[in-house]
Order: structure tokens, then C-alpha cells, then sequence
């Protein structure tokens, strides 16, 4: 009896008790607790060991599509061990790590840290799929040119990827914060900010693979205020949950980070609960 | 002059300064301060003191049914006194109360305390009124036929409760949370699953008497964030109260209790303010 | 390079770090640190220091009105030293710099504090301003004679600032808690409760001068968590954003407070970082 | 069983479950939950609310007395209702309260509250001890002649309670806080400062009847950090119970407050369970 | 490289990164999350994750042993998975684990949760060496014959203990709370209570193994506030180190437990920092 | 009068509300918000906004010292403004900032920030004073050769300095925290590293100028709780204050830096405090 205490705790230890090993499991999830580049309130760093921790408190199973997690389909890598404080090291490890993923034909999904970390991981898998789009959930716009002088910024990390392979690859959603020249940017690709989850549905492209980087301050501070700058105005739960649930039945996702989390911020964990609800949501969608 | 400030804060030491003494009350509101089989996080012990300590900065007006409480026809028991972890002798402790209460033709309120608490009130409820029916607000399903082994668990309570008179008894309401076992049941009788509020108050035969048991948890956890496991994707605060006014408008409540409030998850205190609040709307709609 | 770094840091210490002088700005901020009749949860004196140090980090554009924060057009007069404990006192103070700031011509824009601290704003701006017409956002009314016999009190605000030149100078919106008697007050007045934005807007006299003020507990708790009496089943941000919006687009608006934000209450920042947007679309708006 | 189980419960709603009636009791403990004049931190009015809860969490019994407290000889008169931001009402309710007290023959024992709360007790307690002696234990000296032009400030309460009979009543002890004024006032009576605890014990007349005011912060902030003007470098619990308890031993004390608890700064209790402890021994020692 | 990253970020999931297996190890590690006995505050039961994740922050090297953790000679076997709620069957799972590791000659170490636990670990260790002597290390005697009716209490958990084999193999240091009768008992033998550490060592004889039971609330609140009831006037962090190692240093120690530390009390992680480097300190003087 | 009021409060801008400028005040003092190194809990760049903002509540009087702050004589310049994430402009920055205060005569005081901050502004005071001799006050040794393969890191800035003239320039106090090789470094040099305070002051030659660089997180946890990482076993408030006035009495100090509050992990304050305190103390003691 014992012996089955011990193991059922233990395995809890990854996040929502999955079990798959690498090489039987389609989908990886990895922590990837980093926030040096921060500027206003840290905290990022912390969402990877609060998500795991917190899943512990919710079941694996989905009512809304009426399905279990595959426990043994998913792997849980642990962190990432980051230098804080050295962003080209880190930047290096968080590359070189998503090219093994593709290479081994996984889907990696990234739990945050800031938002900057999702520049390796969408450099990575530009060289896997040419074609690939990305959607982009976000409070801000991050396409500043740099922050305070750094290019290497949370605040500029869609401007770096629209600087890899063109910024007509990223759709928008959710932005209500960003700088006027960063607003005129936004403004002058129509096709890149959207609105209405209809549009931004219509918008895309079935036959491209996309990229979902979920930046989630997207959602209303009231839902998820555990994070480094809450920005009021937002989207509901089940709004966000409902429009990428949409997105991963129709199109093929090969990559997702959910990023931002700042449970330091948060002593209630409505936004761990909130984070760790929609990685089982998502999670379930892509296998 | 003094002795008059004396009794006035003496008295605001029942919840919402209620005056009423047991053989003239019809109303009776009692705290059971344990949550020793809470699985996830504890505190549901503190809700009753943080009920009875923050009712005190509410007005008793309601202006959406423009009065007040009847602060003499209301008794505020206190708290019983319960010995955590030992369940068996809690849960004998309250169906005796209980037992009481309806002997004397009163309407218990309890102010949880975790779920599992529900069972002996209602238990004494069946005995008074045989064709009982129960209403239940809750995010989760609450059907387990146990957890870890342990068959009276908050995560079991309403299976408990259906092992009495058979589950036909319970209309469930907002569940967003269970396991596939627990999903089949609730899918199994279709009548006892709604999703909107006309469906469910369509469903509710005005001839019976009926039990409100309030896991605040249906709240959003926006709205309701001190509670064990907030379950993001929730009702709002406004949807809860019309739909229980309607409830109580047409139909016979013999008991009520609200459940779950764990303060200590809530620096802010709107969790314990939604309780308070919701507790000034029920109690002026029974009397 | 140094002397830029030092500079801009320095000027942050303003809100939003503007810098408009005195006698060039037409728009005038100001801290009003106070909370001494506070009846239930103090903290209200720690909301001018809460925005200034969070408004670093927002931006000073607004998408929703394409504009920036006029920055040299805004002073940041720091905050008036108020003494705790000395309502007469205080009022005096912040009513005479409220009759400087209007004798010199500038729109005052307080950030408190309590509610009580808009008696002596209003009551200078009457001087200057005969015609005046207040409107109020509050979940509270703020009509009590007195509170345990005191009649300056954040609770009485409403009703001393009805004594001046009569009640039927405020346009409330958003009330929802009273006692009977100041529900009775409301209802009397049909002109002066509103619950729906075009009605409030259809109501309002567009010749006469505007006062607006805004106890930010009208928000809804979730959304505004940090106030001393969260009051639920309130407004949204974007509900409340509109709506003045509307009002200062219209109208002639020659005062502006935002009240009652009690940050300590909200270890998330998200009330904060609402009082921080609304102060600058507010501070956009009227310039 | 059940009644037992509520009346127990019941009574624990008073501070360490005290049961005496007010006519059969000595000692009479009350709370006075005010704040108003606090000029850096408020939340003192929250210190009575705490110890009556808190203390429910500790024995009656002291081993270092070898006693219990004798429950049936002590009342709890519960909290006085202060109408926060008039000082003057409450400074007088709290005198015509006390009076009637020292009428009645009982010891007093304030929970305070706001060190400006002892002025009117001890007033009241001058006139029944006209050779009352005060020892204040203290961080802060208390003995500006006004504070921002308040004189009736918890700053100066030492200040206007010598300006009643002089101040060669009071005895300071642990007072490492205060102006360059107040210095010198302590430093010219060589009598009322002291520094080590035998000095203190040898200076005081055993004839006469002593009032003990203690203002909490006299303790080292790592040990009370729940108080509104922190001030390193303080006593350790121990010394402080140990020097009150020889004073009780040797001395007639005739009142004595317990202050300037401010809960809300400690969010893990350990000030108030310094200040629950220290109350249960000195409530043993007077009786 | 990035192999290396996230190897040695796995282990770190253990407590201080330890890499032993379980048959290559003396010394076993493991978390009983489990507090539902506890009368006042729970939280014991997060007290082995915090101490895993803090851990992480922690140099394994001691300055004052001069010596580093023996990384692989010890096993973290990770968290037990107890019924919150069911005492019995918590107690029949601890004292089935011990019993393996004695029989496989193991050193279990636990991190609590709450002192009850304590019992099914000696018993089992008294199946082993029947000689066994305990030193008890609490700041309250934990001698009741029962709390509110339950003998399996955390507050009887000494008493317990006692009726296995007598209370003359227990030996108790710190103890400052209890009630009157808990205080004869202690006084009764006078080989159970010490104050000074050189009585504590000279009373323990050498020949006979000992357990250390190490309730953390016997650390003065200051440097251990995170604990369900801090009781002031405790050991400093060095004094509690010192007689530790000095009895490590000459007797042979066959079981240890740390218990009661309740982060979800202490914001500032101090009480977390205490228990890791305690752990660190004991955990090199075993081995 | 309400000039008055505005003025003073403006002043309280500054720290201590010091009105000194910069062309007539000796004492420079400076924030350093930045804590991009920092490895396990971040925050410190929270510390000069926290010192400014509770720097108010205290007097600006040294009871010990007998003196006041001489507020005309010190100059607040504010906070730099540094890129967090990029550790080499920030380093640069700042080395540049205090070339610059060096240059004009000044004695920085610089309020930090991470550790890793002091290695720029010792640089600058090597360039002006060749014979500079530090004293390192910290719980760590900070001699690692890197950390994660970082050199520059808040744990490796004594090795670093070390690295410019040589490590016998660095007298260590307070240090229990280090890897084993951290140890063999510190043991080498006999003259590094101190226990006693007698024992540090013998040591120091009097002839040559020093810095004071003052990791905070020396002092006991309890006494300083809000720091990345508290390390329990540290010294007093008053043993710190006592030996660092003992030095400044003797010796002249060119340079001092106060870091690694965080005041983010301490909701009751007491940390900064401390450093307020200290501040005030050194201020005084320079001048």
C-alpha cells in the first residue's frame, strides 16, 4: 500500500501528474522560469513552479470537449535551468533546446517567464516550417524598436520576430496598450490586429501551421491580475479559452507558449488556476 | 451616553448586528468553522468569523428589494464548536443541531466551513420534510465515491447525499469541474444538470420544499477568489443573486447554507464581501 | 549619457512622469492623503503615492482616443500634507488650494483619498462656478446626515455637499448600497439616480460646467478589489472608461477626483493600474 | 452535547474566553478601536478585533506564574463604538466610560487603538488616584507639543497627559525615537528616563498607584512587527513581560493599556501573540 | 549543453538537489503534507514543498561543520499522499513507510505537517530499538489526554507517544506553553523538562538511541513566524543549531522529524530558510 | 498657508526629506533600482522607492548620536535609470555616475539594488583613491568564479572586485553562507574575514580611505526578512549599528552602499525600516 502512496505523490511532481517519457510523447512541456529583462515587476520567473504545483488541485478532464488529458502522451521536461541576468545565454540554451524538440518532431509548449523567451522558440521553429504564421495574444503590442536601449526586451519581442522573416507573419489579438508608433505598426498591416474572434478566425490560413504565443496579461486583470503589468480592459476566461479552442480545431498548431505569469503578484491563484486551466484545455485540443 | 456605544458594538458582534434570540427567530444562522478533509488548500474554517467580522462595514438595506433585515427575527447562533479531524464526531455534532432546529420549526442557515457539511443538515432536513428537494450551486461535480480512499470528502458530498433518497433529488447548477465518471452521472439525469437560469427554474416543482446549498465557488473566481479551488470561468455575482431571489420568490426554502469561503485567500476581502452580501439578500427574501 | 539617465528617472516621481509647471498647465494634479472618517477599512491616504509609483510603468498613449499624454501640459503639484485626525483642518487646507487653483484659472484633478476630501473641491468650484452640476460615480450614496453623530463624514459627502445649493446639483450613477432613508432620498429625486449610461448622458445639461466625481468603488470588486467597502455587482473598467468618455467629450468638465482607492487591500495592483488608465484617459480627455 | 458545544463556542467570542460579569468582576477589559491621528500607518483599530480572535488560539494557563487565569473574575466589555475622525467625541466617550469604571471600582484594561486613546484614561483615572504615577513603555517619546498643528496627536499624548499634572508622573522606559526637542524633555528629568530594568524598578514609590501604559512598539520590531511606526532596535518579549510582571509583583497598579497594535502589517500574527500573552499575564498578575 | 540545463534542474526538484537512490542512501527524506488535526491554524500540510522549492536557493555546503551534503548518499522519496481527513488511515500509511525503512536500516527523516504525525514514526522506530529515547524539542507540551473529545491530536501527540512504552523516555526542551495539568505532569518528572543545554546533554545517556522530534515552533516567533501557533519567547535559530549538533556530535540519532512549519504564514520565507538549513546542518551531521 | 503645506510634503519626495542640492551637499545619495543577477527571489530593485516612501514615517533625529540630519547638506539625486537585463550598460552607467560624483568631491551613498551593483562604484573610487580598503558586511561571501557560467553576478561581486587591485583589499564581517571553495578563499587570507567586532576594528588601518559596502541581508532574518536570500544565524540591528559607527568614528569613509532590500518580501515593513534607520544613522555619522 505504501509503495503506491509514494508513487502516485511523486509523479504529481510534474505538471498535472503527466507521465509520458520523451520519446513516446507528441506534446513537451517545458518551464522556462526567466524575467530578467522585466521592467516594471518581476515575477515571471515563478509561473513554471506554480503551475505545477497548482495542477495538483485540478482534474484532468475537460467537460467542455468531453475528454481526459492522455497522461502518457504528454512529457513534462522540468525547467530549464536559465542564467538570470545573462539574456543572449539564455536566449542560446532556449534555441538550441526547441531544435531538438523539432527535430524529434515534438510539439514544444513553453510555460513562462516573460514574453521575450518565446523569440528563441519561434526562431526555432521558423526553420522547421518556412510557412509558419504566428498568433499573438497580448495586452501590448511589444513591436518597441528597444527599451531603454536594449533590443532584447520583453517590451520588443514581436519586433524581432517581425524582423526574422517579416511581420506580416504574426496576427494580433487582444492588444490595448502600446505606444503611438507601436499603434501606427499595428495599424498599418490591417491584416494583423483584429478585434472580433470571427475576424481573426476568417483571417487565417488553414493551410499554414501557426504558432500560438498567448502573453497571458490578454486577459482582464480581474480574471488574472498575477502578472507583471495587468492591464484593465481585457478578455474574459472563457472568451480567451473559447477563440483558441477554435483556433487549435481548425488549423495545425506546432508550437505554444503561455508566458507572463507572475503568481507573486496573485496571493489568491485565480491566475495559476486560470493558466493551468487552459494549458489542460490546450493541451487536450492538440493530441 | 457610553453604555449606549457599549451595547451597540456589543451586538455587531453577530453577523450583520442581528438581534433576534432563538424562540422568536424563524431564521436561524449558525457557523461550522471545519474543513479538515479539504484536499487542496484549507481556510474554509475561517469563513463564519470573517462573515461575522466584515458584515459589520454592510449596510442591512437591500435596495433591489428595498428593505431591510428584520434584525430581530434572525438569530446568529455562533459558531459550533468542532473538533477538526475527527469528521465522524463533526458531522454527528451538526445533524443533532440540526435535528434540532427543525424540531423547532426554524430555518437553519449555516455559513460553511467545506462542503461535506451539507450532508447532516440535510440529512435532518429529509427527516422534517420527506419529499425534499436540493439546489445546488457549485463549479464542482461533487460526486465521488471517494477520494483517496475516504468516502466523506467535500469531493463526495453530493453522492453522499443521493446515497439517502437517490440522486433524482438534486438539481445541480454551474458545474464546470469533474471527472469523466462524475460528468456521465451528472449527463445521466438529464434533469439534474442546467445550464441556464429560466432551465432551471423551469425544472423546480413549486410544491416541494426546498435546500439551497451555496458552494461559493460557482462564482467566477474574478468575483469570488477566497475559496479552496478557484475553477476559473464562473457566474458573476449579479447572475448568483437574481437566480436565487427567483428561487426564493416562488418556491419554499426549508434550509440554506453558503459554503467554502476560505478568507485567507483573499487579502482584498471581496470574497467575504460577496458572502455577506449574498447573506443580506437570502436572509431578507426567507423572512 | 549619465545626466539623461538621471533625468528622466527624476521625473517620473510625477504621475506619469508629466512635466507641466504650474503656469503653463491647465490641468493640475494633486494627492490628497487622507482617510481619518474612513469608518471600516483605512488605506485611502496611501492612493496618491500608489499612482504616481505605478503610472511608471503604463504608457503614456491611449489607443482607444489616439493621443498622447500631453506631458508639459500637466502639473503634478505633489501632495497636499494633510493633518490625520483634524477633518476641519483639512478641509480648510484643500479648500483654499482648490479657490487658488480655480482663481488661477486650472482644472483641479484630485487623487485621494476619502470621499469626504471632494466637500471643500466642490465647494470652490461653486464659488467660481454657480451654474455647477456634480456627477457622481460611487457604489455608496453618501446621504447619511450623520455617521455615530458625525456629520462630516465620508458617509455624509453627498448630503453636505446637497446642503451648499441643494440636491438637485448631483446626478448620481452606479449607487448600490444605501441605508433606507438615503434610498428615499434617491428615489425622490428622479432626476438624480441613473442606471443606465444613455440615460445619464440624456439628462445632463450641456451649457452648464460639469464637476465629476468618482469613488472608484463604483467598479465592480473584482475589477477593483483595493477601496475600503468593496461593494459587489459594480461596473466594468471599460463600462465606466465609456461613459465618462462620453461625458467629457460633450460636456464642459472644470474638475475631476478619483477617490477611495486603497491600495493596500490589493497586493495585485490591479485597482492601482484601473485608477492609473482612467486617470489618463481622463487627463487626455479634457485637454 | 450540542448545546455544550455552542455555549462553549459562544463565549469565546470574548477575550480568552472570559466569562465574569461586569459586577463580579475586577478587572474589566475593553477595546477602543481608533486610529484617526495616526500620521504614517494606520490600522491600530484593528488590534482589539485580533486579540479577541487570536487569543482563542492560546492556553489561559502561564507557567512561568504557575496560574490560570481566572476566567470568572475578569470581563470582557467588548469594543466601544468611536466615531473615527472626530477625536474630541471619542476622547470623551472613552473618559465617561472610564470614569464610571473607576466609580465602579474596577482595574481597566484598554486594548488599544492609538496611543492618544491613554490621554482619557488616564484623566479619568487621575481623578480616583490623585498620586497616580504613569510608566510608559515606549518607542517613540510621544512628547511633541503638537503635530502638524494637532495637539491632540498620538504623537504627544505623553505631552498633554504631563500638561494634566506635570510631567514628573510619567516614567519612560524604551523610548529610542524622537525629535531633538523631545530629547532634551527627557533628558532635563533625569527621573523618567531609564534605561535599565533595575533602574527603573528602584526609581518607582511603592506608595503610590501606578498606571501602565504600554505602546507595543516598545518591542523589537523582528518580535512586533505589527504596529504602525516600526522602530529597530527594540526590547525582546521576555525582558518586556519580565520587567511589567516585577513591577506587578511590587507595585499597586490601577489601569493599564495595551496599544498601537496594528494587525494588518503581520500577516503571520506573531504581534498578536505577543500582545494575547502579555495581556494573559498581566491580567493573571493583577488578580 | 542544453542537456546539462535541464538535468540539473530536475534534480533540483529533489530537497537541496540530493541525487541518492533509495538503496545507496542511509538517510531517506520524506514530505507528510498533512495537517487536519490542527486546531487553530492549518498549513503545515504545504510545509514540505516550500522546504523542497526554498531548498533550491541554498548553498549545500556548511560553513560552521565545514563540510558539503552528501548530495548522493541521500534519497528524497518525495511526498506521501495522505487522506486529508482520515487520521487513521494517515497514521496506518506513516507507520507502514517507517517500518520498511527501518527493516531496509534507514534513517527516515520526515518533513511535516503537523506534530501528530510524529507518533506512527516512533512506533515504528520503537519496533527497531527498543531502547529508544526521544528528545523532544516544542514549544508546547503536547501532553492532553484528548482536544475537544480527540485523542489523535497534535496537542496529545507526546502523550500518545507516552502510552506506548512510558513517559520517562521523553525528554522535552523549550516547552512555554501548556495548560495547568500538562505543566504537573512535565514537573512530575523531572527527567522530561530542561531549560539550559548543558543539562539537556548531561541528562541523555549515550548508550541508547534517540530520535529527534523537532516541533519548529520552539524557535522564537521573530526568526520562525510560519508555524499555526507561534507562541512568543523562543530559542534563537543558533541556540536551536548548537544543541542539535551537539547532540548529533555524541549519541546516535536513529530518526529525525521537522515539524509545523506553515509557510502560508510567513510572506517573507524566513521560517521556510530556518527549516532548509536546519535540514542542511542535521542531514551533514548524520552521515 | 497652503504653500506651506505643498512645500514640505514635496521635500518628503526626497529621502529623509533631504533638501540638500548637489553643488552644496558633500553626501550624494542615489537609488540603483536593478536586480536582473539576481538568482532566486528578485525584488531588490523595489528598495530605493521603499526607503524614499517609509524614510518619511522616522524621525530625521539619532537619539544615540545626538544629532540631527543636516537635511541642507545632503543631496537626494534620485534614482538612474538602468536597462534591466542588459548587466553591462548598467554597470556601465553607473561606473560612469560615480566617476562623475568622485570627479566633484562627493561621498556617494548609493541605495540598492542587487549586490553586483557596488562593483562599478568601487571601480571609480579605486581611480580616485589607489589605497582604497573595502569593508564587505553579508551574510555571503559573493567569491564565486561564476554563477551558471555568469561572472557577473550579484555571487560572484567580491571576486570581481577582488580582481581589480587584488582581495587582500577586502576585510569581510558577517559572512555564514558560502560553497566550500568560497570558504577556502576566505580562510586563506586571516586578515578577510572577522568574527568579533574588536577583532574587525583592529584590523583596519586608519591611515586609508575605505568603502562600506553593506549587503543588508547580514542582519538576522528576522530582523531583515525582506531579502532575496535571508540566511538565519545573522547579527542584530544594534550589533550592526554599533560596529559600523564604530568604524566611521574612526576612519574615513569615501563610499558607502546599502543593498539587497527587498522589500517585497516583508508586508510588515520592518526591513525597511532597518535600512531607513541605518541610513539616518551613517548619514549623520559622515557629516
Amino acid at each position: 500500500m505504501t509503495k503506491n502512496h509514494m508513487n502516485k505523490q511523486w509523479q504529481s511532481k510534474t505538471v498535472f501528474s503527466v507521465e509520458g517519457d520523451y520519446a513516446g510523447s507528441d506534446l513537451v512541456i517545458f518551464g522556462a522560469p526567466f524575467d530578467s529583462t522585466t521592467s516594471f515587476r518581476p515575477g515571471a520567473r515563478f509561473g513554471p513552479e506554480a503551475v505545477r504545483s497548482q495542477s495538483y488541485g485540478y482534474e484532468d478532464f475537460s467537460p467542455c470537449q468531453n475528454k481526459e488529458l492522455p497522461l502518457e502522451l504528454i512529457h513534462d521536461a522540468g525547467d530549464l535551468e536559465l542564467p538570470l541576468g545573462d539574456v543572449r545565454m539564455t536566449l542560446e540554451i532556449l534555441e538550441s533546446y526547441a531544435d531538438q524538440l523539432y527535430i524529434d518532431g515534438k510539439i514544444p509548449l513553453m510555460l513562462g517567464g516573460e514574453h521575450l523567451l518565446t523569440l528563441p522558440i519561434v526562431k526555432a521553429a521558423f526553420k522547421q516550417y518556412p510557412d509558419l504564421m504566428l498568433v499573438q495574444f497580448d495586452a501590448h503590442a511589444d513591436l518597441r524598436q528597444d527599451y531603454l536601449g536594449v533590443g532584447l526586451s520583453h517590451a520588443s519581442v514581436m519586433r524581432r520576430i517581425g524582423d526574422i522573416r517579416g511581420d506580416d507573419r504574426i496576427v494580433s489579438y487582444g492588444v490595448r496598450s502600446s505606444t503611438k508608433e507601436e499603434f501606427e505598426l499595428l495599424k498599418a498591416k490591417q491584416g494583423r490586429l483584429f478585434g472580433k474572434p470571427e475576424e481573426l478566425l476568417a483571417g487565417l490560413d488553414k493551410s499554414r501551421p501557426l504558432y500560438l504565443t498567448i502573453d497571458l496579461d490578454v486577459l482582464d486583470p480581474s480574471v488574472f491580475p498575477g502578472t507583471g503589468t495587468p492591464e484593465p480592459g481585457g478578455m474574459t476566461y472563457l472568451e480567451l479559452q473559447d477563440i483558441i479552442l477554435a483556433i487549435t480545431e481548425k488549423h495545425r498548431v506546432v508550437g505554444v507558449d503561455l508566458m507572463e505569469l507572475a503568481p507573486n503578484y496573485d496571493p489568491s491563484g485565480i491566475s495559476t488556476a486560470a493558466a493551468c486551466k487552459l494549458l489542460r484545455e490546450i493541451s487536450i485540443a492538440l493530441l
